[in-house]
């Protein structure tokens, strides 16, 4: 019934050919068994066969109507509250039973998903490599010795082996994003802020964010606008300013003594080759200087950020010290005797280099950087803890620290059987932004989906807000003339962020002409009711909607922005042409559009 | 030459009557000897005789050409970097001299102002009382016995005593706010990040900002705009986005408990004086509860921020712990064995305070509160200088901790002699916005200017941002019809906060007709050259680029926004009609605008 990968696709497509919730829970059930036969590490708390099954009558009865991740089973790190399940943060001595749902999980649950368990992770999420965990340590999908990644372990083996469709983890240094590599899996880290962490076990609060492991790009980001919204609850929630990113974006690039993968040469030769597919698809690399963000990067747990995470155990270690991961325990008493100056020189510091990589935020439109620039096996996390860990960090720590928004993409697999994979990290708010070019670079990968390498990647599609999804505070504008793609002004369009959305037609009732005197020349676009002609060709193009104030501020006379009927009955702001100055203007509406008359002339 | 009191007003009428910078200078040299004579405390480093006439020169031999502040005296506050004079932050032992003028400093003095001279300060911009300095206690302008207020306690006795037109403070708790109340005085608290902080000594690096004591509003805004703008050298220097205010605000006032003047019935009888002549100008009165503001105003000396003192003066502390005022060694050491966990705690705090407060801002555009609600003589501050001084910043404390924009506005005399004043609070960026109804009440609360309190305050321009100098990121409109002031659609224009620039009309060439079927009612404009009328009524309006963008993709057909020609040949973008819809529309061009054939039809 399913594919041994379980997407939102095939899961959809299961209940549209009349499977029920029932049914896709007992491929859960049967599959979660599996694997806890043979990696017992993965699932902490594991939800009931029979809770599960009554959750799947529960919503066959409902039915599908306005929940649009009906019967979807999801997984949910240990650190992220799901009423019903204890929360232990993979410390059994902390364990509490949450009174309500993380406000993620509850609006996961409020759109028709269902939670199949909560997932095993590095202690109080302090860690990238899912060792640190009494509960054991869940292993990557493609080899028994390696580690899984974290902190968010669980979550990312139970999604790369086909258990769930996609799963809840939180992400401070990269605890998102290294497990996604390390089992082939995309991993969605929003921007801080965007994504409430209320009802999560904080690491360092002020920057904490819930990620989602998924098998596709678009998956992850469905789930992501899911959960996103300000939360009134959360402190740190924030109001979302989306920014815009240009479908062929230049991207920074690792050079000279910043490309470290510590000696691993497959990693290494897997970014090239993902830098060498993101040129293919038009993007245009520019070598930057990571050294500033590296230091950043350091601050989180060499600088007083660490700080974060006692304050957020601190009761506890005074009563269970020995209840801790003897790793974690270090790390976080490590915190003690920091003093408030140090916390706020750190921030001080944090400042200073923001400003410092601002002229690279000026060169690019995002960054892409190795996931991970290594891995190791649970053998050798164990016998260097520390080191083995951070090294791990590399890449990842600065992003929530700057703000940014990021999405590691699979990159495909080295000869030794396992992945790698890159991650692109974009400006705050530029969460969506950077989803295109994720799918598109992931379709490149060839690398499969988890523990599937044979898998298809579903066609991405490309900007990943179709037209009826258009972010918040974004407008439609439709082109006739200079501004079309190639055309002299398009640049006003990419310039500050727009994307083209559709290519289509007017309504019958329009006549083109050209205009006299025009610099560079432009059509003059009008309607006639009483015409029937074929349509002329315009492009749908997505502004920020102060660019587009801008936009159309700076349209000279005697052109302006109106209401266009389209082909399709639909309508949208584009541009007309004030009647008087076409009088003696040439009518070129028999070509079809600008770029049909510019060929012909 | 020259009125008591030195506006800009008052300087340039100087200026176009035939005086010189030197003249100007000669008058601020003698002026500030009889300030001197009497309050020898204001001034730490004045600018020699000699200096001044020779800057003066340069500045005649240069001529006026392109300086917006020529020949315009200045004092700054001695925690503030001017090249040439040392800074000693009110402590002798920390004096250093600076290379450089502050970026604040540098732009008014390529501005063509002139810097009179260094003033004092309680040291190290700690207090808001103005005896905490080794140089002495500057007194209020209106009597010796009381204390001018502080931090910037020289600057704005030196403005209020009219030796120079305006001068810079700095504000972290309030040191540019209080003093300017207790000597008559405008204080401009910009935005934090908004104008650059570096070349500034730190108080609490993280949320000082340098201030302006002016005489009004409009010439304090009118310096806070040349010294604004991004300054890549300061790590806490933002981009500014511009908020816009209602003209007819909503305003929060204290209620209950909240009211707290510590038994100064003058203060409070002058604070509903302020909230009566608001209601008066147009404004809605709306109490609200000031209890988690004062949290976070609490959060300022007894929380963490104060580790961001002793980070500022540590290395001095530890070898000249004896040259500090004591009261201010006092509060900075008080932050020794402050934790880093108790930092982030604070900033926890002061998240989940400013998410509280969310609601307030939904409810009013600004607050007003008492600037300071109670004042003291030198005596009593000398006497209890802990607790006097933490009075005066009751109302002020919170608001660069919760990065919002102030003005401080004089509010009337008691029958002591003593002012008092109001502060009106906006969100982050409504620098601008605050400033139009600031200046209308200060008009309104006949009190001089600074220690002259029979001065006439110079009518105040409403909006204070004039037609050329919309704020970055503003578009104007030209409305014809139904968005006119008063008009069904008016709200469509001033909900987002846009505001009336002028009220004109087009060029001749136009024609108005009534568009056919419109609901509500509304005209359709339509240019032709070959008409030579009398034009078409207009208003002008400003909107945030964003909210035109928003405006504009709302506009139904045929109605859209091209480019006017305006009866003083100027263009802007306005509304047009498509020509085929009013080919059966009657004609109302000689009723000249849609206002005129409404009230004829």
């Amino acid at each position: 019934m399913l594919p041994p990968m379980m997407t939102l696709h095939s899961i959809r497509a299961a209940y549209a050919a009349g499977a029920t919730p029932l049914d896709i829970v007992e491929e859960v059930i049967a599959r979660r068994a599996r694997l806890a036969a043979r990696d017992p590490a993965v699932f902490i708390t594991p939800v009931p066969d029979a809770a599960l099954r009554a959750t799947a009558r529960a919503l066959t009865g409902r039915g599908p109507q306005g929940l649009p991740l009906y019967g979807i089973p999801f997984a949910v790190k240990d650190n992220i509250d799901v009423a019903g399940l204890p929360t232990t943060a993979a410390c059994p001595a902390y364990a509490y039973d949450p009174a309500a749902d993380a406000t993620t999980v509850a609006r996961l649950i409020a759109a028709g998903a269902i939670v199949i368990g909560k997932t095993n992770l590095d202690q109080f999420a302090t860690g990238l490599n899912g060792t640190r965990s009494p509960y054991g340590a869940p292993r990557s999908v493609f080899d028994p010795d390696h580690v899984s990644g974290g902190s968010s372990s669980g979550s990312a083996v139970a999604v790369a082996a086909g258990v769930c469709a996609f799963a809840l983890g939180t992400d401070t240094a990269g605890s998102g994003r290294v497990p996604a590599m390390f089992n082939n899996l995309v991993g969605i880290k929003p921007t801080p802020g965007l994504v409430p962490c209320t009802g999560v076990v904080p690491a360092c609060r002020s920057i904490d964010v819930v990620t989602v492991l998924a098998l596709t790009v678009p998956e992850g980001v469905e789930i992501r606008r899911i959960m996103e919204g300000h939360d009134p609850a959360d402190p740190f929630s924030r109001h979302a300013a989306p920014v815009a990113l240009p479908p062929r974006p230049r991207i920074g690039i690792l050079q000279g003594a910043e490309r470290n993968f510590y000696g691993n040469a497959e990693v290494e030769a897997l970014y090239d080759a993902a830098t060498a597919r993101a040129e293919a698809l038009g993007a245009t690399l520019v070598p930057f200087d990571y050294a500033p963000f590296r230091e950043a990067a350091a601050l989180l747990y060499d600088g007083p950020w660490v700080a974060e995470r006692l304050a957020a155990v601190e009761g506890f270690l005074a009563t269970n010290a020995g209840d801790f991961d003897p790793v974690v325990r270090g790390i976080v008493e490590g915190a003690r005797g920091r003093s408030a100056v140090e916390a706020f020189r750190g921030l001080y510091r944090l400042k200073e280099l923001c400003q410092q990589v601002a002229p690279v935020w000026e060169a690019v439109d995002m960054l892409m950087l190795p996931t991970s620039p290594t891995t190791c096996t649970v053998a050798e996390m164990l016998a260097d803890p520390v080191r083995r860990n951070s090294e791990f960090g590399l890449y990842t720590n600065f992003a929530n620290l700057m703000g940014l928004a990021a999405i590691a993409v699979p990159g495909g697999f080295g000869a030794s059987g396992l992945p790698a994979g890159v991650t692109l990290v974009g400006p705050g708010f530029s969460d969506d932004a950077l989803a295109g070019f994720a799918a598109a670079l992931h379709a490149t990968a060839a690398c499969g989906l988890g523990a599937d390498r044979a898998a298809p990647v579903p066609p991405a599609p490309v900007p990943p807000a179709a037209l009826p999804d258009l972010p918040e505070g974004w407008l439609t504008l439709a082109v006739v003339g200079a501004h079309l793609t190639g055309m002299p002004l398009n640049h006003e369009l990419t310039g500050p962020g727009g994307f083209l959305l559709a290519r289509t037609r007017t309504a019958p009732g329009y006549r083109l002409y050209e205009l006299p005197d025009s610099v560079p020349p432009k059509p003059g676009l009008i309607r006639d009711p009483n015409f029937a002609g074929d349509g002329i060709e315009v492009e749908l193009w997505a502004l920020p909607a102060a660019a587009f104030g801008q936009f159309v501020a700076r349209i000279p006379a005697p052109l302006g922005i109106g209401k266009l009927e389209l082909a399709d009955g639909g309508q949208a702001s584009g541009f007309l042409c004030e009647g008087h100055a076409l009088r003696d203007a040439r009518e070129i509406t028999s070509f079809g559009g600008w770029r049909g008359w510019l060929a012909a002339r």
